[in-house]
């Protein structure tokens, strides 16, 4: 243990349940929660797979608020509190410290691109400054694909040397392993984590000195991700690795939160669980068969549902 | 006149000004838009270039409320009200509807990428259908360089059909004339009206039967793009076309928000004008050297500079 307590292993970013009049349904976001840390998943809520980013402010403090009351350990908690507009990540950046979480995972500013490595650094900078608490860890969330806006190498630099208290690591979503690695390099001798931003790269990550993987598929798939995570130093880590990647295939066919969502709605039986907030829009009657047919010759099995129902 | 009254002519996504402790400037926000006003240029508030994607919800209606109790004409506000979360652009939204906002200027939710027509679709009516208010003129936000979610001419075929009444038009930031042409054959016919993302195709834009133009540099370069607008049919229009670009490419050579920003604070003597958010940053001192003699050679003026100081 270091003098600080961190945060490590298999991490999902939480499916947010809404109901069909598109509000979020904090019951069942609740038990998704209580499932999840059952089967030792770490509770990244409010990710890219949360719909956060379709969420208001005042919906994601309400369900964190909701999270905590109902007794879910805080300390599980890395939530998503980045945003485009400066006192929105530092009003959910601050509830979050309040609450206990153990970290934030924080996205840049995503609206305006091609900006500057020094407009990002006085982006975090702020936050950090503004929040000003101790007990503030910031996990950097870097997903190019979709925020359109990367954080690079020297601005995580620039960070760690100016917050080494506050800078915790990162979840990489690059999809690109030679970016982790570097990262896993420069800065994981630092005691900065590097989370992988797929249980694809789980295996590698931890081979070289990571900390777990933030994992979409999490939500649906977490016993054997996780098993990969205590077990990769086994004979058979390779042979694991492989099935959790064709199981992760299985969904990625198709847009992966309607998937995602569709399958715990058939085998929990609650169609409601499907629902999606636009732009997002749930899987159609084919795609929902083909899903059903590709995770059957998977053999997908989603544990415990009626948990989830 | 059609039965309904229609927004025309220039606008301007007006520059918010922020004190240096980075909160907005009310005061030096009413002052812009009634110099904006007196110029004839309308006040698309709250769009890129006003850094509203940096502004939290309630800051920009705490910034609308103020224009509108200090006099501002509300029939020629065009708030932008889009946003990637569904709650906040229809609160942004029946603000802007109560307040008497001639329009509303509204992006699609840009977080996720790749996104379908049809969620697109349900995003734009979600809104509409929650507001549930005939006076709604809704002007669609296409600026794909910066959103990266464009809004497709079918899409708009499909809005435009479903809510006649509700979808006024377009500002087309694209940078792509044919895409802007397309547009005013398919649907200015129909009253549709098709305003140009920037001056550098108002005169184009106006032969096609157009609305006008919403454009940065209106901010800081509005008569000679108003009477552009005005007299578009004179035999010198091509020439003041191309003064119109020589001023707007001065500007362009740098950040266009800091630049602008940049030649305000140079012109009234007043450097706390040059304050952005972050991400962005400010012209360093070497490109306010290199702006003002940029600005000086297409002979610049800022008319009535101190009505902004």
């Amino acid at each position: 243990m270091t003098s600080r307590s961190r945060m490590q292993g298999v991490f999902s970013p939480v499916l947010t349940p809404f109901h069909a009049d598109l509000s979020p349904d904090p019951d069942r976001f609740v038990r998704h929660c209580r499932w999840l840390v059952a089967q030792d998943v770490g509770l990244a809520v409010f990710g890219t797979n949360s719909e956060a980013n379709s969420l208001s402010v005042a919906e994601k403090r309400g369900l964190l608020d909701g999270l905590v009351a109902a007794g879910i350990p805080a300390g599980r908690l890395m939530p998503g509190t980045g945003a485009c507009a400066l006192p929105d990540a530092i009003e959910l950046t601050r509830a979050a410290v309040a609450a206990g979480c153990g970290g934030v995972l924080m996205l840049p500013p995503f609206y305006y691109k091609g900006v500057s490595d020094e407009g990002l650094y006085r982006a975090f900078a702020t936050v950090i400054d503004t929040v000003a608490d101790d007990r503030l860890r910031v996990y950097l969330y870097h997903i190019p694909p979709v925020s359109q806006v990367p954080i690079t190498l020297s601005l995580i630099d620039r960070l760690l040397k100016a917050y080494p208290g506050a800078i915790a690591g990162i979840k990489d979503s690059s999809g690109d392993w030679s970016n982790t690695a570097a990262m896993l390099e420069r800065f994981q001798p630092q005691g900065f984590d590097v989370f992988a931003g797929s249980e694809n790269f789980l295996l590698a990550n931890l081979r070289g000195g990571g900390a777990g993987c933030i994992t979409a598929t999490g939500n649906v798939n977490p016993g054997p991700i996780v098993r990969l995570f205590k077990q990769w130093r086994d004979d058979d880590a390779d042979t694991r690795q492989s099935a959790l990647d064709a199981t992760r295939a299985a969904f990625a066919q198709f847009p992966m939160i309607p998937a995602m969502k569709a399958a715990i709605a058939w085998k929990t039986g609650r169609p409601d669980w499907a629902t999606v907030r636009p732009p997002l829009v749930e899987l159609d009657a084919r795609q929902q068969s083909a899903l059903h047919a590709a995770l059957d010759r998977v053999g997908f099995v989603l544990p415990d549902a009626q948990a989830l129902a």
